[in-house]
């Protein structure tokens, strides 16, 4: 099978078979398909797009390049949730503590952030202590013990996937449907979880800037993951605004403490009852209305945030950060950004938001990067909240006092003011099934 | 400059700007654009296109991608005439003594075959002894002894083309007209002639498969000749049936030598004269008709022929093969193809017959094959010619008997018969200046 003849079928627009894909992705994997037509191929792919099978074959394809994970000592259903990234989502260290506390496995693999979207894994490592690499053993141990634990990705995970990525990281190739598709279920099926629910951001902070896309984006992977015998379901949420008003690694560490004590913002704590509440579902906890009356009993016993603190603690952290979030350190520098403005804020640039929170030291420009756990951004009014000239609209945190005057003019130009406050936009914009 | 900027600017339908394609073209001349980027833009440039202004960028920046040839010595205005490449086209070899012996300079850098197609230099080189490397001082005084002299392309003229020609063979980015059109004329326009013919080959033994792609083609060409201020001009001629009746090196030379003594294929003469007769006219030497009439007078003079045996024996070739072409080796092995029906040949596919000729050695499958000078088809049938079941329609040469089973099985498959004579098509399908 010539990658040339494979090439030109996807240009001429045909249908690549599934013997073919593979062919391709493994190929590509094993270096006896070079860079220059793997970059061919995924520009092809850009134009002509791929159907249903092909996607669903290049996304088997991408999970079988690799290890393919099992964890056969974990008791009882694994659940995970996955989100396509976006500013300030902390969702994660809320919806999961919640799950387990209702007896759902969370066995997480995260990635860790680059870019304008934070990683998981950053935000556990700014609680002191925290291990986020161990081996399967202990890492079976402790999701039997405590329901929860959440990891670093191995490098073994899906490497065609990381090759590829890297590659249309550099050929413009990024923003085609179906390699977004096989590049998130294709890591995700990897981790052989039985239930996953599908965080689909949608705005100006990710990926999809539409709902329209976010939808098609949605089905096609909720498609796929039913294909894998997965059950799977996918909410398409605002990302428009960022969620909550915490953006850098320890500020939403606590940001989401708050929230499993039942004070957390409303728009966070409404988007993790929704997707906790679908986590439960699909593993058979009841409806859904059900599992939302769980999720929220789950925080206001107590027993959520329980969970995130025996979590914790098994995987090396102080839980008493947790237990008294006052104790993660302070950033020593801190400007607050007023208005310029009488009125309302009427937009803000969810993706300048997370390059202000970048610039602050909270996140990574390359792999190489070392992160400022306490750098970031406590905002103060988001869209839609009226401001007088001189309000504060947000505090920037740093541990390098240089870095606050270009981070402010970030966070200025990406903010837009008016005098009539914007329509609301719910939260949770659709869902497919 | 990124490269990625510009190849997602490409990507998205922009227009890019001479600086933007100047950086790419140097840039992966220089290796410091890599090859997937590379790889990434033809494909980007396949499917969006380029319009006029960029293809022109595109070829100026390739010509400029190394040296520009210059040859102040040589008196008199230089012509030159390039075919996009057919089966048995022999033309070169036939027009440039014409146009020599009556006044023009032509100094030609021809490459050699590769494929289906042959190449000038290849066919020069089956006469003994004949010199098709030599230094700008030794070309530049042949050049003013006999009118013409005709070599191998050298390694830098455009090595930008050359690069990029290698990346769009393995990526499936050839049959993009911006990128045929900028790979022709940068390698023709860094040779720097005065007048360029262009000679656009069209049907099943070429790259353009229809007149309307042909004129196309043709249309981007002239206008970026004129563009670059050279007398350009281009004929679109038929390439459904193999121009004459030779396929193979030195068959075709002793096919040309019958041209230029009166009494070659009408075909062929045909298109010789009218191409010998655009270039005279490009020069200055009168109307389309006067320059016709003064080529026909040349071979019928045997004013032509003088200047072949001249350039034959300054570039160290024996000229007694000229003129008399029975010296040329006769090649060991020959079949003879017979007509497997009664009616008439309906259609063949030159390019099947440009296969069957390298499979007996005529051409090179790779760069390093090496040529079997006697090798070749001798047509005695061709499109329209009534046959008769066990009629020879083709004689098949080659120096290993084993080659010619695979070589008539190819001839016959490329041969389509009829009860009816197809519709007479003619040879010169149009014209553009």
């Amino acid at each position: 099978m010539r990658m040339y003849d494979l090439i030109k079928k996807k240009r001429d627009g045909l249908v690549l078979t599934d013997e073919e894909i593979r062919s391709f992705v493994f190929g590509y994997r094993d270096g006896t398909v070079p860079d220059y037509q793997a970059a061919a191929m995924c520009m092809a792919i850009y134009f002509r797009g791929m159907n249903a099978d092909e996607t669903a074959s290049l996304t088997f394809a991408i999970r079988d390049s690799g290890e393919k994970l099992s964890f056969p000592n974990i008791d009882g259903l694994r659940v995970d949730k996955h989100s396509t990234g976006g500013v300030g989502d902390k969702t994660s260290l809320v919806v999961a503590p919640i799950v387990a506390s209702l007896g759902c496995k969370v066995a997480k693999m995260s990635g860790r952030g680059l870019g304008h979207t934070g990683g998981t894994v950053d935000k556990l490592e700014s609680i002191e202590g925290m291990r986020v690499e161990m081996d399967t053993d202990e890492f079976e141990r402790i999701v039997n013990e405590t329901g929860i634990c959440i990891v670093g990705q191995t490098q073994s995970l899906a490497p065609a996937d990381k090759k590829l990525y890297a590659l249309r990281d550099v050929t413009a190739t990024v923003d085609s449907m179906p390699l977004i598709v096989s590049s998130i279920m294709g890591k995700k099926l990897a981790a052989d979880d039985d239930c996953i629910v599908l965080d689909v951001k949608t705005g100006s902070g990710s990926f999809m800037k539409t709902v329209e896309d976010s939808t098609r984006l949605a089905e096609m992977m909720v498609d796929i993951g039913k294909k894998a015998g997965k059950k799977t379901l996918a909410l398409i949420t605002d990302m428009d605004v960022p969620l909550g008003y915490a953006i850098g690694n320890s500020l939403e560490v606590i940001e989401a403490v708050d929230t499993l004590n039942g004070h957390g913002p409303s728009d966070l704590t409404e988007v993790c009852l929704t997707l906790a509440s679908r986590m439960l579902h699909l593993a058979g906890h009841g409806t859904k209305k059900e599992c939302e009356d769980a999720a929220r009993e789950a925080i206001s016993s107590g027993k959520a945030l329980e969970a995130l603190v025996k979590m914790v603690k098994a995987q090396g952290g102080n839980e008493k950060w947790i237990l008294d979030t006052s104790l993660f350190p302070k950033a020593p520098f801190r400007l607050d950004v007023l208005s310029p403005a009488d009125g309302y804020v009427t937009r803000v640039d969810t993706e300048g938001y997370g390059v202000a929170s970048l610039l602050l030291g909270a996140g990574r420009n390359t792999k190489d990067d070392t992160i400022d756990y306490s750098a970031g951004i406590m905002l103060a009014k988001k869209t839609g909240d009226a401001v007088r000239r001189g309000d504060v609209i947000a505090t920037l945190y740093a541990s390098d006092e240089a870095k606050l005057a270009a981070a402010e003019k970030k966070l200025l130009s990406s903010t837009e003011f008016g005098p009539a406050a914007p329509e609301a936009r719910p939260l949770i914009l659709n869902e497919v099934e």
